[in-house]
């Protein structure tokens, strides 16, 4: 594919209306990044795997438009979502008199994008950002739609804001690079889409499974074009998650528990989105919202996809409290993205001796991530 | 003064529309809380020295809003300004696994306005927040407008925000606790709305400086009212600081030097601002922009307020480092917002040498502040 074959899907929302590029050899095209801000100062942002391998290309592409590129690198990995990674960017940008039109590019995964887009937020009250996802899972969901956060030890994503791109380029040839167990990850972030919008889009994606785990770049494009269409009208229509938003955590609030309950970086994010959507699923069906057969069929396009169907084994009061902290959770009730039919979702709360029985009914004593 | 003389004073921006009120009796009275999100929790974020005085009446009004209201107090002053206070409001929030409709409300100055501001803007990626600003300078300024920020050891409000609160709470009655320094540091931002906006108000607080720093409250009733009403006029034009806006920082390019260069909480922020509108009306003096009398005029206005009008003895170099690190830099270049003529203002740049000059003018060895 080349980039004659450039996918462009529009993200508008009150915060910026900015565009989805999708397509491969994006990168080093000059097209890419024309019409983005010219400024004195640009910073890119990323970690030493992902620089080692697009730094210099990114560097190159973005030159004509810049004064001055420089860069700084943050350790990898959901353990490194800190304040203290972040403030390594801040320590760069004011070392370096960067001013506020200066324009910061995230080129990474969704922890580069998600602490990128905070800095990019909070940096002398806003500066300009653009994301360049390299992994799936970034491509087709964390880099869009505005979400930008840090973790904090008790809980993942507490601390962040709303704060849009101001473009968003998905080079297909950065997946080639991607280990097996990133791309899975990646896989659960499409995955979702299917239950919560759009059951068609789950029938090709059960159909194109093996395509996508082989990195067949037909099948995801199509898969990172979709997914990006349904996560753009979704956050178009409610971009700071007053009601509908909340569908995109489908799978997340077991996933979230999983993460942090494990230490970040134990479970990918996606495995644990993975495993959670098995559960949550299955939640849906012990309330009779769905049917026992599309639990089963869920598990199995989870476990297609190389992901994790069992959840590791907690106390229960431990599984609670995590859950708890959720940002969906209202007057310390916790709330489920349950499935109600397939193709479509809501925001419930139900029965924490229900919420219980399916985590004993979908735990394995050895974590499956491992 | 009774909160039968409420007055009321509005601001509309792109990111919400809010009542600033300004009255004696204030706090304790039910009326002014009337229409806040009635929620399962609030959080009062103070000092210990204003929780002291105000704490119990804030909590015992807002009592009937919130099923539980707790608080969280933190050390004062601009030192702590940092990373490390405003976590103790994220470690409070989490451990009392407070949801995002949480209220916070910041009760006490400058410091804690900003601060609350900022984890109200970033907790879970934004809960309502509410403005009880209890020293002069934060009712006539910071409190309004929606700026949040902490300091960065490199610069002052570095990282930060914009973020409305839900309403501002202006209480008269909580000057009469305020020591006279920081009743002086407060005038010096009442004064600054006279050289870029108003003239006329510059007159009247020439008339009436004597009144102010003795606390009448007729007096700050309008000094207040006057301010707010110029800062919610020049906010609604221009939230995010695209132009106009900079203007409110005049004698803020000089001040954030001094405070940074001297030490966060050496001199106030008021005092700095006082000394550096001195020096900014100096050098629109220097570039032919405003007569050497508006000069002395203004210097007698600052020095009647009992703040400083000579700066600290810094290296030159120093003084021109820490102001190529303020928010107005562009491309390397400081800028300031000059008088042109007394009741307007802009932003413009001047060469090095002509800025020391006035720096070397208006500089003492002994620092005025001590």
């Amino acid at each position: 594919m080349t980039s004659e074959h450039l996918r462009t899907v529009v993200v508008d929302t009150p915060g910026g209306r900015y565009d989805i590029q999708i397509g491969s050899g994006l990168l080093q095209n000059p097209g890419t990044w024309a019409g983005l801000p010219r400024t004195t100062q640009a910073v890119i942002v990323s970690n030493p795997t992902v620089n080692a391998l697009y730094g210099d290309p990114l560097a190159a592409a973005i030159a004509p438009l810049h004064r001055e590129v420089s860069r700084v690198l943050l350790a990898d990995g959901e353990a490194h979502k800190t304040w203290d990674s972040l403030n390594l960017v801040f320590d760069h940008l004011l070392a370096r008199a960067c001013d506020r039109k200066t324009v910061l590019y995230a080129l990474g995964g969704g922890v580069i994008g998600d602490m990128t887009g905070f800095a990019a937020a909070t940096y002398m009250r806003g500066v300009p950002f653009v994301q360049v996802p390299t992994t799936l899972l970034a491509q087709v969901d964390s880099s869009v739609g505005g979400k930008t956060a840090i973790n904090h030890p008790l809980g993942k994503n507490m601390i962040g804001a709303f704060y849009q791109p101001a473009r968003v380029v998905c080079d297909l040839a950065t997946l080639g690079s991607l280990p097996p167990r990133e791309l899975s990850a990646g896989l659960a972030e499409i995955i979702k889409y299917g239950p919560i919008h759009d059951m068609a889009f789950f029938d090709w994606i059960e159909a194109h499974v093996e395509a996508l785990r082989a990195g067949d770049v037909q099948a995801l494009a199509h898969a990172v074009q979709r997914s990006c269409e349904i996560k753009a009208a979704v956050v178009g229509e409610d971009e700071r998650e007053s009601g509908l938003r909340a569908i995109l955590n489908f799978g997340h609030t077991f996933g979230h528990a999983i993460e942090a309950g494990q230490g970040y970086g134990a479970w990918l994010h996606g495995e644990a989105v993975g495993c959670g959507m098995v559960l949550a699923a299955a939640l849906s069906a012990e309330l009779g919202l769905v049917p026992a057969a599309f639990v089963e069929r869920l598990t199995r396009l989870v476990q297609a996809s190389g992901l994790p169907t069992q959840a590791p084994v907690m106390p229960d009061e431990r599984w609670l409290e995590l859950m708890r902290v959720d940002k969906k959770a209202e007057a310390g009730a916790i709330r489920f993205v349950l499935i109600d039919p397939p193709g479509r979702a809501s925001l419930r709360s139900a029965p924490d001796e229900l919420v219980l029985r399916v985590i004993h009914r979908h735990s394995a004593p050895v974590a499956s991530a491992a």
